[in-house]
């Protein structure tokens, strides 16, 4: 029977003593003492964050004295070379005509993107909250993809746009396009290798396999629909949607994705589990419905790729102990090329809007608007909504909500980075500018000096900490350098 | 005791039947029969060669006829527009003045070894002959990494010289060498990491921890004694010998390296090992020197490094079970230096003369006396000689063999491909230019899909050949892609 009921809340290396008395009559008194405290487990995050913080000050003011006293040696020598400091009112829109210049806040957006992931995948100091959700919901971990697939699109239709410019001929363009997702299914496939290179047992997707599949997709339907010329827009609420009307054919062809994969995962009758089921199976609600992981977006993965070439080590596989499941599977793929292309709608709006506050007008009204209607689809709920917003099956709310931080934080980058000057982009800006390489690169590293070691337990936040920002910090540290020595893989 | 006694010669996949019978007082009578004849192991070699045989000529020939098709289409546009082919006589010394020309024979040399090298790191099929010797003794595999130091000694004296030509400052070529030996040694703790990364037994030393040590040692020394004049040798002696004698102060620094080495192996008393002992240790002998293994020379890198800082899988630790050992230890440093010396020797040669002929003399006199010289101290023999050939311990024997191998490949493929042009040098010419990409290349996806894969039990030397063959030639594709796009790694 029940011995004791208790509701403590134990800590990380307390100590605790539970003792147990036998009052007679069948009775037991239980107590439970605290022979040593537990630590304090923030603690360590703070001490690094104020590290990072005091870093970034010093490194900013060292630099920002650096670029003075250069100046002044210049001013002294030669008065005639100076230029007007980046921020000053005259230069802003003369000097540097925002339409030519390359902006900024994208590759930082897209460094801080592949830094965050970098940090999480060396383990982000063994916080839970920064890791990656087990099931429903959304945790720091579960921005970062959706957030480097969104910012992929943006850059799509500024590519396709300044090629078609440059007279070079559409076929080319997806010449291009189907060598680079060629080139990111391979990188994908050697990441996959890591874990052994037995081919019965390989698993055939995974994040850099997604990138190629959505990329071709989008790339596709952007050199497919995209016009050399458009004509003046007529009367203002042509002129002010003009980015979304050139859009609808693409548009169209993405409504008709969504409504596929609302069929594949709602109307597909899977065998031994309920029609519609989004649950992780295996042990939750009582192992009835122990097969079902996923419901039909795992279904269609385990008949096409078969058990052995999924991921083995899903999230919910150590809660749930449901086996198998591949979180970058086929039916997946529909709705992240809905996310990338929510980045495709934004870029468009940076091609066709010079006024930086057209552009922020854009991005928060679809922002909001994407937010909103994620926030319904799920009932701003983690588990009642009706599509709950979900990593591993890439759910229609999950992309809402992760692409409307993605058009809050673009548009704050832009706002610091392009438009006010107030922040360099420093320095994720360097990693932004070289993502293959540092994705690519920190996975085939994920246990290579000296990115990575242990000493001693490495069973302390602290430690997993600092190994994590020291992983992190080289790895920026490389992109500098490569900054430095001008090499940006092109693919 | 004793039951039978038989020699029989079994074989891989062969099943035999082992029959004793009793014959009564006592005596028993052995027969022996082969069930299953076992397969011919050398066949898939002999496949394998036959094949890369026809690719070659395959290659060849359509690479042949393809230039022809192109120069009569050239000749046919544009008849001003020919060029002499290669090896025509009237083009072969005014058109291209040997000393100008990068040699080509230099690269594919490299290229040689890297290759191999990476085929035998690959499992060069699971043939023993082709692996490395468990102790004393030379086989294929042990050639490759001292061939691979040596050439890079022939480099040395060429490029510092073109740098002094250029009046680089010696401080200046002293800093690129630091560089250069700090970041080999990096990238030698990086594929150390492979086997884990607890900083506690984390291997120090290792194949690109030795490059930089040797090539610092090396190149400090040619800095130091290279003259950017030289006077007109007086004399046919003088000048027939003036690589020698411009070098004679960096031979008497070596020739103390030597007697330093001498001094150690022979004369450092190791507690519990006899004076002198050259063997592996653990239970050969009896057992009598278990933890002798490799004499001084493991005693010091104990002493020093530490057992947990070695290499814990030698060679000779499978077959004797004595333990760690670090084959690119501390005094094995040594003898290095006047194995890649041998390299800067042939070099100078190259930097005084510019005939082909007297090159030749000078390389092949070389590989001559070195051969003899080694195989006086091994006495032509596995285990008999004073100093046998042994590469754990990077003897003097050994040195001197592998360096005289050099010599003569060296002067092969200066004769084929740069004197004679009847070979071009392909494919290893092109791995021979990026030879650290392939080295770190191969090292870290030693286990990374496509260079490698299983299928089933991969428990045939067919299969592992082809294994092998596949990871080693998407290696020169690789190179020869990088090639291509122009990239060439310059530390």
């Amino acid at each position: 029977g029940l011995l004791c009921e208790l509701e403590p809340s134990f800590g990380e290396f307390g100590v605790y003593d539970l003792v147990i008395t036998d009052t007679g009559a069948g009775d037991v008194l239980c107590s439970l003492t605290t022979i040593k405290e537990p630590v304090n487990i923030y603690l360590p995050l703070l001490i690094c964050i104020l590290g990072l913080i005091f870093l970034w000050v010093v490194c900013s003011a060292s630099s920002y004295f650096w670029s003075k006293l250069k100046n002044q040696c210049l001013d002294a020598s030669s008065p005639g070379n100076t230029q007007p400091a980046p921020g000053s009112p005259d230069d802003k829109d003369i000097a540097r005509p925002p339409q030519r210049q390359r902006l900024k806040s994208l590759d930082t957006f897209r460094g801080i993107s592949i830094v965050l992931m970098i940090f999480v995948n060396d383990g982000a100091g063994g916080y839970w909250f920064l890791e990656h959700v087990t099931w429903n919901g959304l945790q720091v971990a579960d921005l970062l993809f959706p957030w480097f697939m969104w910012i992929m699109g943006v850059c799509v239709p500024i590519s396709i746009k300044s090629q078609l410019k440059k007279n070079v001929p559409r076929l080319k363009i997806l010449t291009g396009v189907i060598r680079r997702a060629c080139i990111l299914f391979l990188l994908g496939l050697i990441i996959n290798s890591l874990g052994g290179t037995t081919l019965e047992t390989m698993r055939i997707f995974g994040v850099l396999q997604r990138f190629g599949v959505v990329y071709f997709v989008i790339a596709t339907l952007s050199i497919c629909f995209t016009s050399q010329t458009y004509g003046i827009p007529k009367g203002p609420v042509v002129a002010a949607c003009q980015d979304i009307i050139v859009l609808i054919p693409q548009w169209l062809i993405i409504i008709l994705i969504i409504g596929a994969h609302y069929a594949i995962v709602f109307h597909l009758e899977v065998p031994g589990c309920p029609m519609g089921y989004l649950g992780p199976g295996g042990i939750q609600d009582n192992g009835d419905f122990r097969r079902c992981v996923g419901g039909a977006t795992g279904y269609v993965d385990r008949m096409i790729l078969g058990v052995n070439h999924m991921y083995q080590n899903p999230t919910e596989n150590e809660v749930y102990k449901s086996g198998a499941f591949e979180p970058e599977g086929i039916v997946g793929c529909l709705l992240s090329v809905f996310q990338v292309f929510l980045g495709v709608q934004a870029g468009t709006t940076l091609t066709f809007y010079q006024e930086w506050k057209d552009r922020l007008k854009h991005w928060l009204a679809w922002g909001t608007a994407s937010g909103i209607i994620g926030a319904i689809l799920c009932l701003a709920s983690k588990e009642e909504g009706w599509i709950p917003v979900n990593k591993n099956l890439w759910s229609l709310s999950f992309v809402l909500v992760t692409s409307s931080f993605a058009f809050f934080l673009l548009s704050a980058c832009y706002f610091l980075i392009d438009v006010k000057f107030w922040w360099s982009g420093k320095p994720f800006f360097y990693p932004g500018m070289n993502a293959t390489i540092m994705f690519v690169g920190h996975e085939v590293a994920y246990n290579l000096f000296p990115w990575h070691w242990s000493v001693g337990a490495m069973n302390t936040h602290f430690m997993q900490l600092i190994e994590a920002l020291w992983g992190t910090g080289l790895w920026i540290l490389v992109a500098i350098w490569l900054y430095h020595i001008k090499f940006f893989l092109s693919l």
